[in-house]
């Protein structure tokens, strides 16, 4: 999560919502994520599916058989949706999102019964530093709006 | 959807899950995708999310505010999530999908009361022939198993 937290903060520095996001193998990192929306006018470029994506070509295979997912926020339904596509055994994440989490906040996309995938999931992991880095950068986005 | 049907057929000729959409903007298609997680080794590449980046890149936003999409399946949650995001004016699908579309049929994303973007939505568009083309790839592949 430390390694998720530094790519929020690097997301954040260049004008990104500050998410980050990792993948991990074996206990082994195996790719990294950042937010990048408006650096690759991307509307997909959430951190997760950027980490999933450099974890398919990592391990040359669209399925992440084993593969763990650490972010530092409760995915969306988008992300949450490309977990499940990945085949991730586990995700690991910080703050929990009561507006647009699809894990367990707003609804369940991940461990949906009727999807054909079920993962482990640990929620609040270094939960105050995870919400503190997304507080700060919207309260300083607020700031540059006034 | 003739233009999302020739996509899915060209995905299905790749040995992809034939499945195609297009952007359309103001009457202009501006982007077109195809299945590609097995090319790719990308979890995330379904058709739609392929032609949602591609319609940032060609928009140069990731915002593709006034941008239709027409898809021949229901999307995924995945892909439900991503339009979303894209704040996509109109999504126009061809067959529903009872297992896994998140638009009508197993949850719904699009139009989610907590989320902050509706889009209109036309189901069922040539309904009989997206459903064939996905019906006819997945017997061939079943066949190939045999």
């Amino acid at each position: 999560m430390e390694r998720a937290l530094a790519e929020a903060a690097a997301a954040g520095d260049a004008g990104e919502v500050s998410v980050g996001a990792v993948v991990i193998k074996d206990g082994q990192l195996i790719a990294t994520g950042q937010n990048r929306n408006l650096r690759d006018h991307d509307p997909s470029a959430h951190a997760e599916i950027v980490a999933l994506r450099a974890a398919g070509a990592a391990l040359a295979n669209h399925r992440l058989e084993g593969c763990e997912m650490c972010v530092i926020i409760e995915p969306c339904a988008m992300c949450a949706g490309a977990l499940v596509h990945g085949r991730i055994k586990r995700l690991i994440y910080g703050a929990r999102d009561p507006k647009a989490g699809a894990v367990d906040s707003m609804m369940q996309v991940v461990n949906h019964p009727r999807l054909n995938h079920r993962m482990q999931v640990t929620g609040g992991v270094l939960e105050d530093r995870c919400a503190a880095i997304l507080r700060e950068f919207f309260q300083t986005r607020r700031k540059i709006k006034e």
